[in-house]
């Protein structure tokens, strides 16, 4: 059984991240300073100012990287310490490779490297669709696997948002298609590519314990309570970032309650499901994301929260077991139910919200739509004044185009690339099992051992 | 046994959410818009200044609620989805609802309703007074009783806070008055008359086992720390602000030691228990609410928040088991120990603030008390200058009778409510047992697996 | 077996807390005031900016200690309800006593002592010290024994901060002198003298189960996410602090990076500790604090955080079990690797840090190294004047003497008061237990019953 296919990869992985941390360091004493603080040019309340406005919206979103989506990962009863750390190694990861591919690109054009947290933000959003991706194959791909989807999610996420919001001028301030769309459909991609045709039957140790979804749900409501720092941060500080903090509260608000309504109707019984709150609540706050700080009346951000919410129970309910059966599509952690779907759903609700808005103005004033700096990062005002507001209802629709189909392109290409022996995955009998990658004690040392069990599993296979 | 008094509540949820929701939606669709951005009237940087001076206490108080209270009520082992679950739906339920009732009340004045986030500030501190009461009941209610006395809560409580804040000028910006010793007798109202004179004995589901009490008083930390956030959000950005922060901080410190002291003084054998710990931790929090931004000493602080610990303490100890032996009256959360009496203690407290702080200034000058725009949205200066010192004391002990009188009198009519039919209680074997709402897997697959046992006994029930 | 060494601490404990909260409103009473607002001094807007940039960052650090740093603690299966209360009582504890004897100092020189935010945030600061160094004795000491230990820690903290930063002139902006490597070695020397030359055999309740590791690592997240709050609080907000909150940032993702690496080399099969883990994420963090806002280029927080990482998981891995055999040295959380080795590495960073800044900027702009206001509380700008770069390194030298000196020493003395008869420590058999000190029912009911046995041999000892 054993030998080099098991054993090689435990040490792949700390040459792998060795390597590149010595590359990064590398990197970084060639090409990177911080701002040169200049009495001439800076203005001290300024940078005091930025740092106020931004830092605390970084920290939230900090938060929900680390600690509510790893928790919300741990549903997974014998794999909670595989999904905090993978999470947070894989976030780590994403965000120094993203800085050092986003210092490239600029250093070609402009020289040296002015570090700043605006910079490390738009780093940790692009690590954000690694995360998001690893959920459909969370469990059974090793961490060699995760990285090495990283390392290829990472440039495309670049150049797919470079198109959609640069070249296309998409407007999509809470990132719910160059985010949510475009790791949904990579991480989909890479799980057909991935497994192919294997029809995945439910492995004795996937199913959550009381504890494990308890945990999970926590997880589910630290991103619940920190969703609205993710939507707005990247919005100008003013009306529009206001407006974007309410329509997501709104969304978010209307999201908990319908998925509870949509959970309770589905089941014959009338009981909730877990796994309907634990992603449900949430689906409002991918939708609302597109359309977070255009002037879109109060009650679209509910019925767009509302509506992500049924969309994604529905989905758990018919369309993940569907996919499974016609399509051999393994899906682990729904990802397609909560940022797949609602994402579709927000990227179609921009488009009516662009053609509405230029109705209402009598396409007068599509600046009342597109707050001058409403997310200046992202905006670009030329596109809509050369396209109108029809030219711009139609990017929406492009840009959703090419996130889905870039990503699904790259997801599967990336996923055949997984499949090197070299990188093998977990044997089936130790997937969703954390003693193949920690050093654990027993929890309950009865007869029915559940961690000797594994560490004999792993001798047996090693 | 079976039938529509057990079956009919599982289908009257959805309806009744799913009602409530499509009726926001049109209320929303009618009524709501957010602000219009005008040119002349806006400045970009004062907009900004309140999403910076407003949001990030908002945020605190979100954790609060979903995470901090959430966990805190998880202690019943078997009704922790449960415990988490309803007190997000409810916080989310409740605030939507004030949302409706504030601006159908500001819409027969004024006309179009502009939400902002200061009105969402206002809807959730009305929601914070259902998720108190809710701990009275707690484990023994159905999710459609809870929602009914949330319906019932929110507009009594709107009114008790008008009469409260704006006809008796009480000052209280933590909201220890018109939160805190509101919820608890309107809680303590609903239980009185829900189980009526039921002697309710230990059921067996209701001991916490240490991994429950663990992550309750996980809660109460995270409770702890955020807690001068929900007292200092409403004051304006000054020395007031500055000042109820501390106080804030000073009666939570005291109240954490001195309620190691009283616990451990309590017990014959000098153990902690956690439910001292898990409560009387805040209780300096309630009770500095109503004076946080007076002019107190900070010896003030310090002796209100070790006193209320004590109070609190003793309340658990001797009063809460004496009102159950000769009331039969039912805390199940002890709500009269953390909301009831340290609150009163505190209005007691604000009630010798005033006029210590008339002798002070030898009742020549009262806004040393009450800082110019210490509460821009509660004080109503004109009361004091009307009323003089003498009357603002007077107003303090009129406004604590009120609330304990109008929020018992409400809770009992309530509790009447929730007794019919339709609403159907969990059947007595099923109390505090998450199996009756959740779809939830066995933790333990041994011989004394308790989920099959509950689900056995579901439907028996059914 | 019984009497009085083991009940006498029982009644102890509330006695020294109550009477110590006596004598802390007798302070308060006499000596503490807040600010006076004067409508002359006072800028409102002044002071709402204070609040403004401190509070968010003042929360953070709550969360970190009460919340983060306590569950980090939880690790030892059946003693997290101690963990976090313990820890929990010592912040708030300890606060208030550096509060009294900073009073104290101030009120010889100035009279009444004006509260406000920073000398609350200076207090916690100090009581960071007292939390640290109590994971060297963690679960072999009793609530008494900490409490003594944190009364001698504090003043001696305070001589020494005031001898390394006032009279030294070194700069310290995260406290890695002042409070990690003090506290490390207070911390150590307490153990030694505490312990001696007991030999500690593996407790059979000391060993991480799965859920308490857990726990754990969710402890680990949080402090990980919030460090850069507690490095950057100190720095003016400007340049200085945006630069430490980007190196904090740096050499914490560093860190974790290279905790994984290190640690999956060290082991035989690969597999990652949970222990390394848990403690290497978080060396760069410790390792940064004292270069954070100094002028270094990007690439040395980045070193800086991997080395750290590198020498802490060493550390566990040899140095640990070396200090145990060779000098009975016992350190239950590995505070030595975890604060002690990165606080010396990052002490020696900054010793380069101010040479090299010396030569790049050919001896005339000292400055840049130290930002103005960089750390308005810490820097004195004289020294460095007087003596010049060189005299700053060596000062900078000097004061890494200083920490370790004086707290070794201080710590082996307070380690010896720790062994007076009346501070009884917890018998052996009940070392790492809750029950000892906590009311707590059995977890599960089964033959096993852990707590049963636990109070049957605490009534056979007592």
């Amino acid at each position: 059984m054993a030998g080099p296919p098991s054993t090689y990869p435990r040490r792949l992985l700390p040459l792998f991240l060795g390597l590149f941390q010595a590359a990064l360091l590398l990197f970084f004493a060639l090409f990177v300073t911080y701002d040169e603080p200049s009495a001439l040019e800076k203005d001290t309340s300024l940078v005091a100012n930025q740092v106020y406005s931004t830092f605390p919206f970084f920290q939230d979103i900090q938060v929900m990287l680390v600690v509510g989506l790893g928790l919300l990962l741990t549903f997974l009863p014998r794999y909670g310490f595989s999904s905090l750390t993978h999470n947070f190694l894989l976030l780590n990861f994403s965000m120094q490779w993203a800085l050092v591919l986003q210092g490239l690109l600029h250093h070609f054009h402009h020289g040296q490297i002015h570090l700043d947290l605006h910079k490390l933000l738009i780093s940790e959003f692009a690590a954000v669709t690694v995360l998001i991706s690893v959920g459909a194959i969370l469990g059974r791909a090793s961490p060699c696997q995760l990285l090495v989807m990283a390392t290829c999610e990472i440039p495309i996420y670049l150049a797919s948002e470079w198109v959609i919001v640069t070249c296309l001028g998409v407007l999509d301030v809470g990132g719910t298609i160059t985010i949510h769309i475009f790791s949904c459909y990579f991480g989909l991609g890479v799980s057909k590519a991935l497994f192919r045709a294997t029809q995945q039957t439910l492995h004795p140790k996937e199913t959550p314990t009381p504890s494990s979804d308890l945990m999970s749900l926590v997880g589910t409501l630290i991103l619940w309570v920190f969703w609205p720092s993710f939507v707005a941060v990247l919005c100008q500080p003013d009306d529009a970032q206001h407006r974007a903090i309410l329509n997501t509260l709104l969304a978010m608000s209307a999201s908990a309650i319908t998925t509870v309504v949509a959970s309770s109707l589905l089941e014959r019984d009338g009981r909730l499901s877990l796994g309907h709150l634990q992603n449900g609540s949430l689906a409002g706050g991918v939708a609302i994301g597109v359309v977070a700080d255009m002037a879109v009346p109060p009650v679209a951000a509910l019925a767009l929260g509302s509506l992500s919410a049924v969309v994604c129970v529905l989905g758990f309910r018919f369309l993940t077991p569907l996919l499974g059966r016609k399509l051999t599509l393994h899906d682990q952690c729904g990802i397609h139910n909560l940022h797949g779907l609602p994402g579709i759903l927000g990227a179609a609700a921009s488009v009516v919200a662009v053609l509405v808005a230029s109705k209402d103005t009598s396409g007068s004033d599509p600046s009342q739509l597109s707050p001058v700096g409403g997310n200046a990062s992202q905006v670009v005002e030329g596109q809509w004044g050369r396209g109108g507001v029809g030219g711009q209802a139609l990017c929406q629709a492009a840009g959703l185009a090419v996130a889905v189909g870039a990503s699904l392109l790259a997801g599967l290409l990336t996923g055949a690339a997984l499949r090197l022996p070299c990188l093998a995955r977990p044997p089936e009998r130790l997937c969703f099992d954390d003693s193949l990658y920690f050093k654990i004690q027993a929890e309950s040392p009865g007869p029915d051992g559940s961690a000797e069990e594994g560490a004999l599993a792993l001798k047996e296979q090693i």
